[in-house]
Formats: structure tokens, C-alpha cells, sequence
């Protein structure tokens, strides 16, 4: 039986977004700009994906923004608000626990002469809102701040976040990246504070290639994309309705099971835990400051490639640090204060609603085999 | 009976494309980022669909950059390779016939302090390579020519111009938007001087959202896209593989018919002509330069969203202008010299493989119904 843990890499698309992706490929194939029936059709199933997301978000449909994926959304994010904002202020105020997405997007804003600025956490336990108020100041045009870290889980409290730098300097706009919290945790945009928030689809059981950029109403951002004007001119480019279709799809299934998923994962988080502490070899870097659905641990003496390979001899699937580096040493945990050997020894397990209790023992069983025969063979 | 005459808008997804997107989707769903076997897989998918795709084009696989469509693959050309050329020098030169997602990137590089220059058609013929070699310079780092424009279906002669840029400043990189001669015309990019090729998925029976620029081996093009480092680090993002592999399908089941179609076609633009010059209300801007699977005609007395509307209601889908200005007037005829009240009165009828004789009698018939009919209400 296979054991896909690595749902913060990807997931498996559900059986409703599959079932829409290909529904609307065979029966709404026309272009959403065009002024016929057809065109007509794709445009209303566009505006229905994106009720169907709002809901999950606690936001209006109006101000949601599609885009290719996360990648995208982060990077328009960034550069799109500074850009905007630029006769206002030059520094970017971010963390160093963000997705290579942000801040090699942050990178790109220093080539053109903003200023960044890298908050490192507090401490092991993460990010405080008291430090954002600390760092932001006048020339402050943008906060971005992750709301659930994908290598570790670690929460960082956005709301408070947004909260403390507008108390600070009220113009400055805020942004979250909320990828992996995305159907996860509870997410009520509305009351947030936040300006700006990114979301992907295959983390959450949609297919690859689309994402959203929520942009709260009033926020004025530039575009990276121009062409045709679509999507009121901030995201040129024909419009994949089959792809709205699918993620608005996988919003709505999961919709009402978040809460329960949420209890699934917590319970299915502390028995591994429980099961690891037993186990002297292994330490645990995802704590109680950490979502319930992702738990990094590193295993001492084994790299964490070793490991990979290991387990999936027995088709068990974990990722080493993120898929997104595909194997370069990842800053994050090194700003989360694990030394560089046991960063080197970390591997991420991330659950689905479909995980179970016996997948996760069979994963401890292996982990422990691994440990003695992994050993001998050293 | 539909009659779906909007191809050059948005084409119906083939069987084999939806198969194949449809069966990655649930079958082979990992992070080709991703270091295990799941990882691997969509790897190895991705790698076939280039594959497919380069034989379509006559490159090599490893040239192709997947995008998320045309308009992706058009700014990163002109953007990406005019940000790399830009100590070199600082003139971009393009034509008055560009999809906006060329002409509004052109628009950008402006901002950003290049010198944009627009040719103007050297006739109601199109343009010659002679246009080209007189307006480079020394300063000139890229040209940008479609192949096929998406209102007419003039062609340009894309290989020719290369090679009069060329012999001009053969530092000068050239772009050609291939969107809608991909798998319309034959296209050997190994033997043609270009640079730089964009294609679009949902233009050629692929599914919308996915698109690759084709850069030539040694050409060297700044990304847009910061993050994961996916693509050769050119374009950051997960990589939608159910995509590639429907965009490969796609390429791969009309590659063989592309001689045949090209024959069909060509049948098809003779019959619809022959019938459309006995109609004395009826102007074709569709001449012999012009690719044979698109027709662009003006109905002297009827609006063009008039006479779309008209059409629609028999099931009969064409477009008025292009679908990606949704109406708005657009500079292509104008600057072809059609002037402003028969732009206004121009739709456009754009063929697939499908597209038979009986559907276009159907179509001159319901035009000339509506001549008299429409007439009749004025």
C-alpha cells in the first residue's frame, strides 16, 4: 500500500476537482473573453469558482485573482504592492522562515532599489507581532509574513502581525502568504487585517497550475502580466476556467470537513509524536507553535536523502527539507536555530484527510528499521 | 447543430489532451520537485511532453520553457530578453499587427526606459524582411514578428525577416509569437534564425493555462518568475505536468494531419471566398498572405456584435475582432488599412480540423438572412 506523506509537496487532486477540471474541458471550453454564448458559459463558471473559494476564505468573490500558482501569487504580491507603492516608501519588511517565492521575489526588489529587510525569529518559538511593530517604520510600504511555515508548520500569528504593524504606520499593506494553511486551518480574511493573501491549488487537492491572489477591496497593486486585460487588467492572459473549476471544486468539498480534518490532524500529529519520543535518535522540530498537519523531524546519523530513499523502498513518500529546493539546504531551519547537521538529517511528513493512524505507525516501524540497518551499513 | 467558428479565440480540447490531463491528473500527481519516486514520475511526464512538443517544432526538447500560456511566454520574451540585452542597448523593435500581450509588454519596456519602435505594414500585403533591415540599428537588442496574426491571419515572413535583422546586427535577437501557426503551418524553428518562439495550448486543442517559449540553445533571457528555481531557475513554480502532458498530447495527434488540415483548410477559405464574393454587402481582409484556417470579413450595414449575436442565436459561434480585446476596437485592421466603420463591422471566422464545408454554407446563409433581416429592423 502506498503511503504518500508528502501532502505539503503536493497532493493527490480529489475526486471532485478532477471531476470538474474534466467536465469543464469537455462542456465549457469557451474563452471567458469572448462576447458569444460559449464565452458567456466559461465566464459564469469562473464567477462560481470564485464564490466557491470566498467561501473558504471569508472574503468576496470580486476580490479574488487568479493566477498560474503560488509562485506567481507571491511574486505579484511583492513586486505588484511595491511597485505600486514605490513614491510612498522603498523597504520590504519580511521573515526568514518565508517560501524561496517571497523572498528571491524580495531579491528581485533589491535589483531595483528597494530596501528588504529580514526579520529572524524571536526565538525556537518563532515570530512575535512586537517585532514587526519594531521593525516597521515610515518608509515601510510592505509586511510579508507567512501564515503556516512549509517546512516546519510553524504559525506565524498574521492577524496580530497586521494588527501591530498598522497600528505602527497604517499605510503600510500587509501580505501572507497562506499556501500551506490554505483548508487547513480557519482563514477569515474579512476581519484579518491582512491587505493581501496568496493561496495554491495542489496543496489543497486541486490540480497544478492555478493559485489565487486575494487582494482586499481598495488595495491597488501593478501588474506583472500584460496583454489581452483580462481579469480587470492586473492579469493578462486566457482564462483556464477548467482549472477556477477544479480548486473552486476542492474549496467547496473540503469546506465543511475543516474542523474535523483539523481534530484528525491534531490527533494523528500527537500519536506520531508520541511514537518518535520513544525513539533516541530522533528529534522533533515541529512543536505547539506548529500546524497539526506537518511534523519535521531529523534523524541522527541518517541524512535525510539517505532517508527518503529508504522508506520509499516501501512506498512510504516524505520529502527532504522542501520539494521546492529540491535538495539545496534550505535557510529555514537554520533560522529556526537547528544546527546545520541535523538540518541535514530533517525529513517533512505532511498529512491529508486520507492519512491514517496505521500509515504513521508504519512509517515509525520503518523509521526505526531504517535506524538499525541504515547503522550497520555506515 | 453547433457550429463553432471561434477557434483562433479558444479550440475545444482534443480526446487525446483531455486523456492525457485527465490521467496524470490522477495518476501521476507528484511535485516533479520532488526527490522520491512520485517526484520522479512527473519528471519523466514532463520530459515526454517536451519531447512531443519539440518534434511539432522541429527543436530540441531541452529548448522549451513551459509558461502558463501565450501571454506568460510573450512578456518573458520580450521583457526577459530585453532586461538581459539592456547594457547592449535599448531599442525593441516590433510590428502594429502584435497581440497585445506583445504590443503591452513592448508598452512596458517603455516604462522601464527602452525605446520601443513600431513598423507599420509596408501595404495592405503585410510586411516585407526589407521593412526590418532598414529599421535596425546598432542599438536594436530584439525584434519582435507573429507568424500569424490572430485577426487576419496575415502571415509574416517570420524566417526571412531573422535573416535580414541578422545580416543587419546579428547581435539582434528575433521573437516570433507562433501562437496561432502552431500545428496551423509547418514550423522548423532548428533551420529558421529565430531566437525566441511562443506557443499557447488552448489555441492548438491543448486545455487553457499552459504555454512554452522555445529559446533557442545559448540564448540567454532574464526570469520573471522568483522562487523555487524550477525550469533551469528561468521560470520559478510547481510544475503543472497534467498540462504538459495534455499540451504533448495535443501536438503529438495533429502533428501527422498537419499536411492534410493545411489541404483542408485551404478547401475550406476557397468555398467560404467563392460564396462570400457573391454577397456584394460582404469586404474579406483575408487575401492570399494570409494563413488559410482564418477568415476576417466586414458586412457593410452590420455591426460586428450585432451580426455575432444574430449568428449565436442559430448556434453559430464567431468572433467580432479578437477575443482578447472583448470588444474593444483593436489597432490591427486600422494599421492592415481598413478603415474605422469597416473595422467595426468585422468578424472573424477561424477553422479546426472539424470545421466542415456544410457549416460554412450554413454560416453564409444565416449572413445573408441576416443582411436582409437586420436590415429590415434598421
Amino acid at each position: 500500500m502506498e503511503i504518500y506523506l508528502d501532502n505539503s509537496a503536493t497532493t493527490r487532486v480529489c475526486r471532485e476537482a478532477a471531476a470538474a477540471c474534466c467536465q469543464a474541458m469537455e462542456t465549457v471550453f469557451g474563452n471567458p473573453s469572448s462576447l458569444h454564448k460559449k464565452g458567456f458559459a466559461a465566464e459564469q463558471l469562473a464567477d462560481q469558482s470564485k464564490i466557491q473559494l470566498a467561501a473558504a476564505l471569508s472574503c468576496a468573490p470580486g476580490e479574488l485573482l487568479f493566477t498560474s500558482g503560488a509562485t506567481e501569487a507571491n511574486n505579484l504580491a511583492l513586486i505588484g504592492a511595491a511597485e505600486a507603492l514605490k513614491r510612498r516608501g522603498k523597504t520590504i519588511l519580511t521573515t526568514a522562515v518565508e517560501h524561496p517565492s517571497v523572498l528571491e521575489a524580495a531579491q528581485e526588489l533589491e535589483r531595483r532599489g528597494f530596501r528588504v529587510k529580514i526579520l529572524p525569529p524571536a526565538g525556537p518559538e518563532g515570530y512575535t507581532p512586537e517585532q514587526f511593530a519594531q521593525a516597521v517604520d515610515e518608509d515601510t510600504i510592505l509586511v510579508s509574513a507567512m501564515m503556516v511555515n512549509n517546512e516546519t508548520g510553524l504559525i506565524l500569528p498574521v492577524k496580530q502581525i497586521a494588527q501591530a504593524v498598522k497600528a505602527k504606520n497604517p499605510q503600510t499593506l500587509v501580505h501572507a502568504d497562506g499556501v500551506q494553511a490554505f483548508l487547513k486551518l480557519p482563514i477569515r480574511l474579512k476581519s484579518s487585517g491582512l491587505d493581501l493573501f496568496s493561496i495554491s491549488g495542489h496543496k489543497a487537492a486541486a490540480p497544478k497550475g492555478i493559485g489565487a491572489l486575494w487582494i482586499r477591496k481598495g488595495v491597488r497593486i501593478l501588474p506583472r502580466s500584460f496583454g489581452g486585460g483580462q481579469q480587470a487588467g492586473l492579469r493578462s492572459g486566457t482564462e483556464p476556467v477548467q482549472l477556477y473549476a477544479a480548486f473552486g471544486a476542492a474549496a467547496e468539498a473540503q469546506l465543511p470537513y475543516l474542523q474535523e480534518n483539523l481534530q484528525h490532524y491534531r490527533a494523528l500529529k500527537a500519536g506520531l509524536l508520541e511514537q518518535l519520543a520513544a525513539i533516541p535518535e530522533v528529534t522533533v522540530h515541529s512543536g505547539e507553535n506548529c500546524a497539526p498537519h506537518i511534523v519535521s523531524l531529523a534523524v541522527r546519523g541518517i541524512r535525510s536523502e539517505i532517508l527518503l530513499h529508504y522508506l520509499e523502498q516501501f512506498e512510504i513518500y516524505v520529502s527532504s527539507g522542501s520539494a521546492c529546493s529540491k535538495g539545496k539546504p534550505s535557510g529555514v531551519l537554520e533560522a529556526l536555530g537547528v544546527d546545520r547537521r541535523t538540518a541535514d538529517e530533517t525529513v517533512r511528513v505532511s498529512f491529508c484527510a486520507d492519512t491514517t493512524k496505521e500509515m504513521l505507525e508504519e512509517l515509525v516501524f520503518r523509521v526505526k528499521e531504517g535506524i538499525s540497518s541504515l547503522a550497520k551499513q555506515r
